[in-house]
């Protein structure tokens, strides 16, 4: 680490049991493995996950740096990163936005996309690995871990070299930051859904002679949620699949949210379907009305709770997918074995590998243009604990700490 | 129905509240509707679902003929059978197998594929209609149900015209009755497994470049497990997909059951990967050996109750995907929603949809030939309440009856 980085740092720490957050003093962090690289953040921000610990729900008792969301340059490297391939792309200098996740980006686990379960993975802001709503943060696996926004030849993409280059130029870190998990974990629950056996043939068309027109609940208007829907109306434009989709929250100010994001990044005219944003008893008339009662094709649950599983589980036809992409805690699921096999349902569960998503979402990022809409406001750490107890009563959506403000 | 067919038949009947099995004379269904036919049952056989009310555990107070597999000779067919297309195929005379469920074949659902859910979809051998362990069975919508084995150019099939006559003057009733059910449900695992976004990489080779070889378990080794493991093996042998499978069941019988069936279908040399058939504590040390602690890409849970799906997830990978098309009962499902998250699991639940994989299991019957194995004995009905009694403590596998005999 260049001579210019402090010793200590500030960094937003969460105390036991719960709801106990403060802004403390300590040390900047240091390289302890050949693998790591110190990243200075610029902006890190809150999610929703975040909440679980906060409340105590985590059987958690260590103080640690929250958070799992951050951008920022790389400072310093461990001696591996003279060695081939991965680990060679990344310098001192170099623009950073980090996955929720650690993943090695070498096993067989991470080469076959599923980064978010590699065997080395560890969650940022959790008691195992400092987070990264601070200063300074230590990344392990650095190499298989960040996504180098300095190179663009690092990642595959639809666009040109050149179309990354100016997209990357129009857009600024608080629209970067969204690739750290809210919009790869949009684009893994539309994904997972479009590309599913059942429902593929109503994407491409095909052996699908009688519904022209998917039909897609989506549960949960928080961050990720939005993502999803976002996600899904690029998905459904790009390959001109007519659709009806019925966005579900019980809170009006998330649903108010929704619309002025889809007013936002959809042009009138440009669709291929219909888009309407309800609560969730109006939802249930309205699929109901649009499917003869049948139910939706596919229900995106971003929730993680068993209320939200049941409401999916209601909503979706026989024969139909519940993509939950939802953090669940310790309940049972909501529903029998008799349940599913009597609706012959399908069910995705599980955290994006969001290192793999990374470049679908970037792509994403380049077509909806800068998403400064899904930001509610962006403040410094004397706002944290305010922030983390707003936050997780709904008073506010989408929070970003600049950690130099 | 011709003056040559008698007014009363003899008949397996159900009576309430449990294991009381009679053999009685009924009336000779009449057609009640236009769509119905009346079928002369040659051949009929006793499954495991049929154990649901045998136990008294489906809630059923009415007594009614059990039954929903059989094989036979249409005698009589309602007024509809003029009209075009599918209900203008049967003809009185024609040998005819019944999926174990009723389905109109006209709907949007049934063309969709998803017969086994059909708004009109009755189960044989339930309150709701009487089942084909007799001499005669009403079937309702029967240009939609009945497969046609007397005219093969109604269906699709991988095999020439030529070829599928060959394959019919080869195979006896008692084969062709395992099309009922447990041929097509196998068939159905296999297929949802193979074809899952999951899986499909290995089965294409493409974006998989360090599994070479499918990891499989199949737990539950009665009749359906039995062909869901033939029916994965053909799938893979066919594709050339290198595979290690592990059929799983802890009763001694059962497995040396699918080992005998395992030697008589695969030539040696053939087979493009391993086949083992052991008891529950050594696949679990089997799969970890083969996968090194990951587990399997794939589970199909052939049983239908919670133990098996527990050890459906626990012998799971991450990113993996569990086939269960066991009949599940009331219980809730046996993992927690934080389980399926940490996991990133996948589960595919529900009947199949026989008479839409009626073609793909046909064709399976050709590739495997006279699966006499698959049968532990032929009866008369005089054997039937012992039968019952047998198969349920386990002491028998697959039990047909002769309503002739």
């Amino acid at each position: 680490m260049s001579s210019a980085e402090p010793t200590f740092q500030k960094a937003i720490r969460w105390h036991p049991p719960s709801y106990d957050i403060r802004v403390e003093s300590i040390p900047v962090p240091q390289i302890q493995h050949p693998d790591d690289a110190i990243v200075k953040v610029t902006l890190a921000a809150l999610c929703g996950s975040d909440l679980h610990i906060y409340r105590g729900h985590g059987g958690v008792d260590k103080v640690h740096t929250c958070g799992h969301e951050f951008i920022g340059e790389v400072v310093s490297l461990g001696s591996n990163f003279g060695r081939p391939a991965l680990y060679a792309q990344l310098k001192v200098g170099d623009r950073v936005v980090s996955p929720f996740t650690v993943n090695c980006g070498e096993c067989s686990v991470c080469r076959l996309g599923y980064t978010g379960r590699c065997p080395e993975g560890l969650l940022f802001g959790s008691p195992n690995l400092e987070g990264g709503q601070a200063q300074y943060v230590r990344v392990p696996k650095a190499g298989g871990t960040l996504f180098n926004l300095s190179d663009p030849s690092t990642w595959s993409s639809s666009m040109s070299k050149d179309e990354k280059e100016k997209a990357l130029i129009k857009l600024t870190d608080s629209s970067l930051l969204m690739l750290a998990d809210i919009l790869p974990t949009g684009v893994f629950a539309a994904l997972q859904a479009i590309n599913h056996p059942k429902v593929a043939p109503v994407i491409t068309g095909r052996p699908w002679p009688l519904y022209k027109v998917l039909t897609v609940a989506i549960i949960g208007l928080g961050p990720v949620g939005v993502c999803a829907a976002i996600s899904m109306l690029d998905a459904l434009t790009i390959r001109q699949v007519p659709f009806r989709i019925v966005a579900i929250d019980p809170v009006e100010a998330r649903r108010e949210k929704m619309k002025a994001v889809y007013t936002t990044i959809v042009q009138a005219g440009e669709e291929t379907g219909e888009f309407v944003v309800l609560s969730i008893e109006e939802a249930k008339e309205k699929v109901a009305d649009w499917t003869g009662g049948v139910g939706c094709t596919t229900v995106l649950e971003v929730v993680g709770n068993t209320s939200a599983l049941s409401l999916a589980y209601d909503l979706v036809r026989a024969f139909g997918i519940v993509v939950s992409v939802g953090v669940h805690g310790p309940p049972p699921l909501p529903f029998t074995g008799r349940q599913c096999y009597n609706k012959n349902v399908s069910l995705d569960f599980g955290r994006c590998p969001a290192r793999a998503m990374f470049p679908l979402a970037f792509d994403l990022l380049g077509f909806i243009g800068e998403p400064a809409s899904l930001i509610d406001r962006v403040v410094d750490f004397t706002e944290a604990a305010d922030s983390y107890r707003a936050f997780d009563k709904g008073e506010v959506g989408k929070v970003i700490f600049d950690p130099w403000k």
